[in-house]
């Protein structure tokens, strides 16, 4: 799909028809995410693609941080990938100087972002979520203690089938000046 | 340009041509990255675009750290975003339980991937660029202490020309697994 069109096309999807997601295109979009840049190319990250009902049942129970969730739809979405950050490997000066987890969100968030357009791009609708109970995802999902798990992107066929929604931001000029602050 | 090809054109350049970019072009950048999605929609960023000489000259001076920079090639560059992080306002509930800037360098993340696809579909080179001083960054562009710099983003016209290069990343089985760690 051509950019502009992706760009209006992607927003957060909340309601998905009951379809599931080929293992092939979901493998693909993380391929794609891949493709992203990342501090000293260090690659800080870990996917988990998250297609099998016994395992979305685990993590759909870990949406719920005591009783707080950005996904009450939870069990209704077909396929969820799921990024760990890692300790990141820095080039040897700027780890000299520099925590190595500087820039690990920054990188995931771009990781992120590709999987979004990537799943537009393919028809799928996406949504990100950065509230869960990290204990039961990590014990959902297994994910040891040196990583630490940041976000769940659900993915899905889009339910709705209504164009994109105007997009709720603030305007260029609130958050955008030239040369000064 | 399709999704497919953008991915493929997206990579760090550091040579570009000696030709401004206009105005007009850095502003579609920002207002393209506005339609990003951010933690409760709270959008916890300022962008700013760099392209006077003089507030290039004194950026610039900030990207090198005490002898540390990730871009020495930096007076060569036709323009600059800076992005910096404000705090967040997050969902009353959201902000309850998790500190306000727990999603901030994720979503700054998510904007400056959006910039760098945007420019790349507008022709673009782009570079991230995590390394600054940053008290030198903050006095340059006025930058005040409640906003945190964390990422300037190099663009101009490619000056090499060549094809795209191969990325090196960790392969797929190496990144991803699926519905267990």
């Amino acid at each position: 799909m051509d950019w502009k069109d992706l760009l209006k096309r992607r927003e957060s999807c909340r309601v998905y028809r009951d379809q599931p997601v080929p293992r092939t295109v979901l493998d693909e979009l993380v391929k794609e995410a891949l493709q992203s840049p990342s501090g000293c190319n260090a690659q800080p990250w870990r996917f988990l693609i998250v297609d099998d009902p016994q395992a979305k049942k685990r993590l759909v129970e870990a949406l719920d941080d005591d009783g707080l969730t950005g996904c009450p739809w939870g069990d209704t979405v077909p396929a969820f990938i799921v990024i760990s950050e890692l300790k990141a490997t820095l080039k040897p000066k700027v780890a000299e100087r520099y925590d190595s987890q500087k820039f690990a969100q920054m990188d995931i968030g771009m990781a992120a972002m590709t999987i979004c357009y990537a799943a537009a791009d393919m028809g799928l609708g996406s949504c990100m979520i950065g509230t869960f109970h990290e204990k039961k995802l990590r014990e959902a999902l297994g994910i040891p203690d040196e990583a630490k798990p940041r976000l769940i992107i659900t993915l899905g066929y889009d339910g709705v089938g209504h164009p994109p929604r105007a997009k709720i931001r603030r305007t260029f000029a609130e958050a955008c000046g030239h040369n000064h602050w």
